[in-house]
């Protein structure tokens, strides 16, 4: 098979891709150690909003610089698209927000998720896998 | 849809299921931030070995300690699982295991790929997403 090739997105191009799928996952800190977690998302407006529960490693997250990504590639056809949003991740504090957020925001796991975070996006960079090379370069 | 179940994997199970799928998502660390990609992988004993090329952010990684996941999570039926290996990063060097990697790892992307790295498992940790509550529990 040949390689793919890869082409960068815009911002707008990759958080429209961001908003039309509900997985991703969170990159972030944990003991000074490098951790990621998967988890269900959405996107309001720029913001990426994801639930978690009190004692979850991912809260200690809250007020530093998270990364978000999402992908969907193929793995047979190596084609497909890849997201990170890089910001920090705030928690949502104000009751009706926090409301509306676990309204349209169900958990997929069996656990209490009492708390909601917002990462606000200060990089968003993405790129696609596609076929073919235009320019005849391998 | 009822919350899903999840369960913890043992670190046999999750690197076997690491061994099955070809594409994962490396964590680390850049200019002291939270850094994403997803990279394809081969399980070599209990390491995972990624390749990469001169000037990648990545390489950055080369002797720290990094985070390496994948998952296969249904995104209708929130079922299925994810595994994330956490370990230092070395560059493979020996000449020998360089091309042996080479051979068997073929990068997905049009980049030239000259830089072997193994991932050398300190924590292997997973959990499955599945449907049911055996114990009649939310």
């Amino acid at each position: 098979m040949n390689a793919r090739r890869l082409t960068e997105l815009s911002r707008e191009e990759a958080l429209e891709l961001l908003r039309g799928v509900g997985l991703g996952r969170i990159v972030f800190t944990e003991d000074a150690l490098p951790a990621i977690r998967p988890v269900n998302h959405l996107v309001d407006g720029d913001a990426v909003v994801i639930r978690s529960h009190t004692g979850a490693a991912l809260t200690s997250s809250v007020n530093t610089v998270v990364a978000y990504e999402a992908d969907d590639i193929d793995p047979k056809e190596h084609t497909g698209w890849s997201v990170i949003v890089t910001g920090i991740a705030r928690e949502v504090t104000d009751p009706a927000a926090v409301e509306r957020y676990k309204s349209l925001l169900r958990p997929w796991v069996d656990r209490h998720m009492d708390r909601v975070l917002r990462i606000h996006p200060t990089f968003v960079t993405g790129f696609t896998l596609t076929n073919g090379h235009p320019h005849g370069v391998r």
